[in-house]
């Protein structure tokens, strides 16, 4: 007993017997369920799609998706501070709060055309897979646990989150498992937001992203030559951090993504700017990274300072963090993550285990055990040509292994 | 006579008797009517000042000082081909035309803030001195020699031309001069354009200037890490050129002033570009870092294809000339040299001699007699801390001084 409370996850449940669950006749009742559920799913697969849900403009599928989750039996129906929806599937008692995810946001800018064209058995729009396929198979799965009636130990939480994508910076699952009413209870996250069916995202790739700006006195091109030219000092920082060492495994990045500044070919700048995006799957390596980048700068400043005159006044350089997505992990042996996989082999697939940067990276920072599972088939996520299959026997598959996932780790 | 037509130089009026224009009973009124000309000045400068003018966008400023140019009493006001407002003074008859320019031009961009700050007897503003101040300054000369009643043997060509700066690339003068009505007349020209009072440019500095695109395949920074970056090619040619040596003298000088390119902090860019001045007062200098850009361009680009993966395509960088400022010198026998110098010797200052790149260049390069002279106290031009001094005595000073200099000078 004094073991348990000092160590939380040995109060996980082991694996469960996973065939059991997927065996049971109330399975075969819920399998039944959902292949009659297929056009509601497809459905609001594409009114959610079409209601444009940009980085921070989320409010409007927010809403629409809220008013969708108090057809499912939930309590505490809300929206949150931060903009995220949710309700909860109360627990027969006992098990730790497990909370399933789907993003709201897509990253595609106000203005997109949202509109989903079908070519067979493809829907095609912006953010038709990542993550409205998400958010549409949550309420598929939790409509098939009450058609079949499934109890769980644990109370599960259903979120459509803001904030995944890009700037949106995590927010939304950043203000649920720090800030929001629910914090202390979650001790278990499961995101819908991978690729293929089977993909397991286990770890969270970390990164960090920073502008630059590079400020000086400016002047004359002619009249002034001789002063600081931030510039300079820049391609000094850039031509150095490009010669920066990383590691391939653990995969470790950097990027210098946007280069501006300058008023006129004949003037000195008075400020340039970079962005710069670093990644690792391992936390160490990028802040390794990261030090050496904020070092490169330093030091870029200085040489500049010292190259050429600072009378009228000297560079300076202002590294602003703009993103931060902390780096986690969650180990092989982690029970969350041998029943996912476990779930995944009685569907006779073979899991596949990755790092990416999903929502599940806040969790694994705080050592909540966490993943991200597969969505089902579809592709060219992030471009205009994105699609997403809706064969029956595919959606059928993806809401099952979903499904016996969410039971099988709320015990 | 023969020799006269072969060297119209030799046509040129000696240097006139300038302590007589000087001290002349006419100037003394020019001098009273200027003191109290001096709160319309101001008026004006500020006027001008806040109508922005970009390089190629002087239309606005443009139209309002042309209305300004008639009503000072001048024949055959228009707006040419080029943009360039303008307008005659009639001589008597017998002298070369001089054209008299100030440039409409700013350095500043759209959208830069012109409103006009006032501290003590400085007037701060982006373009508030180059060469607004001009401007300002040839209507009053204008008004100052009406008011005298002054006549001169030259017709004289007031114009405020256009493309003085940067991308501009002199196209308001190079038109004059080449293509506009009056380019088989002008004989001789002066632009206000310098510095401090008593500054005369005599040297039209050459320039180069580039705009070098570099472009690549680009990609996702995390999944396609590991391609070449543009943006790392140019910092690397940034960071060498900026390590180039030049003579301070003859002078010669060099600038990266604008630099763009990238699409997003997390995409590897496709193309980024850098805008790059070199000017010399020597045209073999000026050839001499031409040809020192370029080699580093070349090695920049093929060190990046070494240094990461071309198998998405490799680096290839596109310099083009965005401008060509000719070399040229009016000599120090130069009768227009000799008079200017004279007239600002006889108000008590030191002529000082320089080369610049200015809208002189373009006559100087064609053997026209030409320089540039100061417009008065001010400076941190092409920065957006630029100021120029309106003391009532300074001003007073800067439109004498030019007013005798174009008296002189129009004989």
């Amino acid at each position: 007993m004094f073991l348990a409370m000092a160590c939380p996850a040995a109060q996980a449940p082991a694996v469960p017997d996973v065939a059991r669950i997927v065996g049971s006749a109330q399975f075969r009742e819920a399998k039944a369920f959902i292949r009659g559920d297929h056009e509601r799913f497809v459905r609001e697969l594409i009114a959610l799609t079409e209601i444009p849900a940009p980085p921070f403009k989320e409010e409007r599928r927010a809403r629409a998706y809220l008013a969708m989750l108090e057809q499912h039996g939930l309590t505490d129906v809300e929206r949150d501070e931060e903009g995220n929806v949710m309700g909860v599937r109360r627990g027969t008692g006992g098990g730790p709060m497990l909370a399933v995810l789907a993003h709201l946001d897509t990253v595609f800018p106000e203005g997109t055309s949202v509109k989903v064209r079908r070519e067979g058995t493809r829907l095609l729009a912006p953010g038709v897979g990542d993550d409205t396929r998400g958010l549409a198979l949550m309420l598929s799965i939790i409509r098939a646990m009450n058609a079949a009636t499934f109890t769980t130990r644990a109370d599960i939480l259903f979120v459509g989150n803001v904030g995944e994508e890009g700037e949106g910076d995590l927010r939304g699952v950043k203000y649920l498992l720090r800030k929001g009413k629910y914090k202390d209870r979650i001790k278990q996250v499961i995101a819908i937001d991978g690729g293929e069916q089977g993909s397991i995202t286990r770890g969270g790739v970390g990164s960090k992203r920073y502008r630059v700006a590079f400020k000086g006195p400016g002047g004359h091109s002619y009249g002034a030559f001789g002063l600081v030219n931030p510039a300079y000092a820049m391609a000094a920082a850039i031509a150095r951090f490009s010669d920066v060492q990383v590691p391939a495994s653990p995969k470790t990045t950097f990027n210098v993504g946007v280069v501006t500044g300058g008023t006129s070919v004949n003037s000195i700048p008075s400020a340039v700017s970079m962005d710069v995006d670093m990644r690792s799957e391992s936390c160490a390596e990028l802040a390794k990274v990261d030090a050496a980048f904020l070092a490169i700068v330093k030091s870029a400043v200085a040489d500049e300072n010292r190259a050429r005159s600072t009378r009228e006044g000297r560079i300076e350089a202002d590294p602003t963090v703009i993103g931060e997505r902390p780096c986690g992990e969650t180990p092989m042996e982690a029970p969350i993550l041998k029943t996912t996989a476990a779930v995944v082999q009685a569907f006779g697939l073979k899991p596949s285990y990755g790092f990416s940067s999903t929502d599940s990276n806040i969790p694994m920072s705080m050592g909540i055990p966490a993943l991200t599972i597969g969505r089902g088939p579809g592709g060219r996520s992030h471009s205009p040509d994105e699609w997403t299959d809706v064969a029956p026997a595919g959606v059928a598959q993806s809401v099952e292994v979903a499904l016996a996932i969410v039971l099988a780790v709320a015990g």
